[in-house]
């Protein structure tokens, strides 16, 4: 039997995320209040930056967190996809920024 | 009798809103501070973030309030469209990002 | 005599904005902090929101000020332009979004 | 001999940024909180605000420091690359706003 479900999450959704978006979505997990927030090039996905320290990152498509990136020592004030969307920058209020790639969330 | 007018408004302004626009508006209705503001990517409305809690869409060509999406409970600190424009996302000092459908402001 | 000055300042700034600009411009004239800075599609013009309660937009090439925008009643937090250039919103502590046509700065 | 390493780096980087990043870099130089942080239109490079009175380019192949913008009085609130890439605008608590040449860091 096909898994016509899985199918169509892995090939479909990048061209029909707004398909599967049922309209409304909470996005809940952070302890602290959002500072920034930023759709990835293609849509799919969405970052946060939080007073919380942490960056999270999204699906569009059912509002699951993929992944948390907890390296930054103070609250996180903004955070931005490069071009192509492989990369996140944020800097923070520990006066650094941090590079990460997208994909492995490291 | 053609309803010229309707016509031009549901089939041109997409692309000449500019020509619908007399050159200042104000959009008036919230009632706390304008924390962030965000052109849609095809430039026809604005969505508006501000502290007393909601969001706010207009349409550019004349300045009518389209919708407000009041689901937060804490200020609005960021608003931003998607690339395709179908979606909102927004942070708040709730800890709370919001996903909403810009078609029918749920 | 050709007045080759002007015309290549009103006919070939917008390609080659760049080449007329000499590596460093400061653009003053706001009287309180700068909060939000944003350049024009084109990369010709620049406009800035500022706590003294205007929005200042300056010619990239000479940092010239073209126009002050004077109608918030408080302090500016957020300005951007729409794609396609013609049109600044802004945002303010007033409660209130400001629509401006760039080509006549009202 | 052929010098493969500068060769990669000068001709390929620009196409291949995203190779040579190994997936997490923290860039570490500024004293003050992180305001503001921008990819370069190409990807390439980074620009982060502070409010160390300074801007630092980033170059995100391998997170070295290009070079560090003083000319600002003030805290640095906002810093955004021109669509070309060329140019860098900065916002600061001085009142001012400051174009930079990207290529020179002038």
């Amino acid at each position: 039997m096909i898994n016509i479900r899985g199918y169509m999450r892995c090939f479909l959704t990048p061209l029909f995320a707004f398909l599967f978006f049922d309209g409304f979505s909470q996005l809940s997990g952070h302890t602290a209040t959002i500072t920034s927030v930023c759709f990835s090039p293609d849509g799919n996905s969405v970052a946060s930056a939080s007073r919380d320290k942490t960056i999270k990152l999204w699906r569009v498509s059912d509002g699951t967190l993929i992944s948390t990136l907890k390296k930054h020592s103070e609250a996180v004030l903004t955070v931005s996809f490069s071009p192509d969307g492989n990369l996140l920058a944020s800097g923070s209020e520990d006066n650094t920024i941090k590079l990460w790639r997208v994909s492995d969330g490291t």
